[in-house]
């Protein structure tokens, strides 16, 4: 990740013979079928050598703006001339535009339905293009392989963006909160992660349950056995929990 | 993919260093225990620098026949040169062979069971051997770890096949046909994948339902509200699916 | 795998540029959500070039005892000079210490909770480090993306550990059996996996059901149809199935 997060005791780290550039996939295909497997195939062979790293397969399906907020939770983590291959496309087929977006120098590749605003409204500077490429094949139906693959493997080894700039404001959904008041994910362990950034101090953003204001605590050994409560977990979003009555579970995000 | 799909757009795209040869795996191993990693574990070893793409690892569970027809639809979007591992292994520990099959300069490896049927069945040209090699453990029933993935990826680095030729003949099953009428996979998205082919003519192949014959529609949108119809999906092949009620739905195959 | 495995009829076999090390992942994160795609991005991030191999992620969850019987099985069929990144962590934020592993030639990095005792206790040698290095940001929670993978990246490019060396005797878990005579993993094919090597010949470990003793097979066919039976898996531990009544069942492991 960037500097500031190594602590510098290792001075034997090696140079990197590759510029570090990886493709990270975030999609709601799941791991089913083989949709994620072709879509790795176009990008092992248009770019070959460039790591593939599937981030999330899970994304709210078919639902832009909460996978937006989730999104621009992850980009934190990921490193600098990375590409991020979005595909949460409930509009596929129809006249969506496709979309590549330069953010704080990262890539963003995936369509224009709100996807990458979360990720645009935080950074420093964004620069949208619309994809002028056509689809390899004459499927409407899944460009995650047919398009937003190709064009991510090709500005994943540096080739010029396939397409037209556009304004910042073109792309934005202006309309759209600063932190969403919604559950936008559940993981694995229960958590129920909301869109609100955990330092966020809007009043009318507080959670409660049934009307009730839920407490927060840094580790579940703090709150009572049972009881409902919300933590800042590792994407720093509150995310809200139960603590359960047989002992400590782990926090994990 | 072929040239044919790329529209030449991109004048800079880099000479790979590599043959572009990558190993695919296709199973029913689903993504529980350990199986995979194992099997993965073998080629990264024995092969390594290849890049190993999972392309689907819930195919029909113990039935090569409809994994068979899944596999030949996947074939045109696997590149030249690559190798699929494919196990759909009911036999595993009987007599039945290993196969390595050569089929327009694709590569296959796996049981003698069918598997690999759709794919000779539609190859302009396929050259099967028999695996002579042992397995590398006494185990009998992991011949994915133990087998066919050290064939694999020997294959794959450009060894000559463990083997003994065999006739197109010994490994071919005549009495199946070319478009199988039969539902061979259904997604998590609810679309129900046939063996026939989209532009197949065999008017005993229509599609009906309950005695009534399906619409056909390019889109979702052209459907009433909650009919079941059917279309020519991602990979080529009819799907039906029933349109939802609240709005459109997407259509990933 | 080692040499013995081999059977030395591919005399072609190319040498390696790399010297083979990959990295192993055995976590009980799931393939939910961005748990595991986090660590491996900072793995690729630090340690770019080195395979990353998902050898699990359904380990039993937040019990790090069976877990470690099941690493301990999977570990003959890791390649020497790997590194094990291996989470299974209740204890996460609390004062547990995380610990490097160096034994019989493989590397191993996660909690000091008992989970590599296992490999420890079956090892010829080996060699424990505390890990003094701090995680790289102030969340808590994920140890496996802020720790763990930090330390296993740079170990898997040849880094000097980053911790101080421990007795062996400071990380065993002296109190647990060299066999463990219960259910460590259920796979999806239905097997259940106990923590009994198949060549033990402890008779308090013999296998029965509801008071009765339970045979052992080498193949589903001896069975009878309907017959919860023992035989040695694929891990060479001992697993238990009912003999399906409607035909052979492949035996996955």
């Amino acid at each position: 990740m960037n500097g500031k997060r190594n602590d510098g005791r290792f001075g034997d780290r090696p140079k990197k013979k590759k510029t570090g550039r990886m493709i990270l996939l975030f999609t709601d295909f799941g791991w089913a079928g083989p949709y994620v497997g072709q879509v790795k195939t176009i990008l092992a062979d248009v770019a070959p050598g460039y790591p593939v790293i599937d981030l999330m397969h899970d994304a709210p399906a078919f639902s832009p703006k909460p996978s937006s907020y989730l999104l621009a939770a992850l980009t934190p983590w990921i490193p600098r001339q990375a590409v991020v291959l979005a595909v949460v496309d409930p509009g596929v087929g129809t006249a969506r535009r496709g979309l590549v977006v330069r953010a704080d120098q990262r890539w963003y590749v995936g369509p224009d339905n709100g996807l990458f605003d979360g990720v645009i409204r935080r950074a420093e500077s964004a620069h949208p293009w619309e994809i002028t490429l056509a689809p390899t094949t004459k499927a409407r139906t899944f460009h995650g392989r047919d398009l937003f693959a190709p064009v991510a493997a090709r500005i994943a080894f540096g080739a010029s963006v396939p397409g037209d700039q556009l304004s910042e404001s073109a792309v934005r959904r202006t309309d759209w909160p600063d932190d969403l008041g919604e559950i936008i994910y559940i993981d694995g362990y229960g958590n129920a992660m909301t869109g609100i950034r955990a330092d966020s101090i809007d009043p009318a953003l507080a959670l409660s349950l049934d009307g009730r204001p839920l407490r927060c605590f840094g580790t579940f050994g703090e709150a009572e056995p049972g009881e409902t409560f919300w933590y800042a977990n590792s994407l720093v979003y509150r995310s809200t929990v139960m603590r359960q009555a047989e002992g400590l579970k782990r926090l994990p995000a």
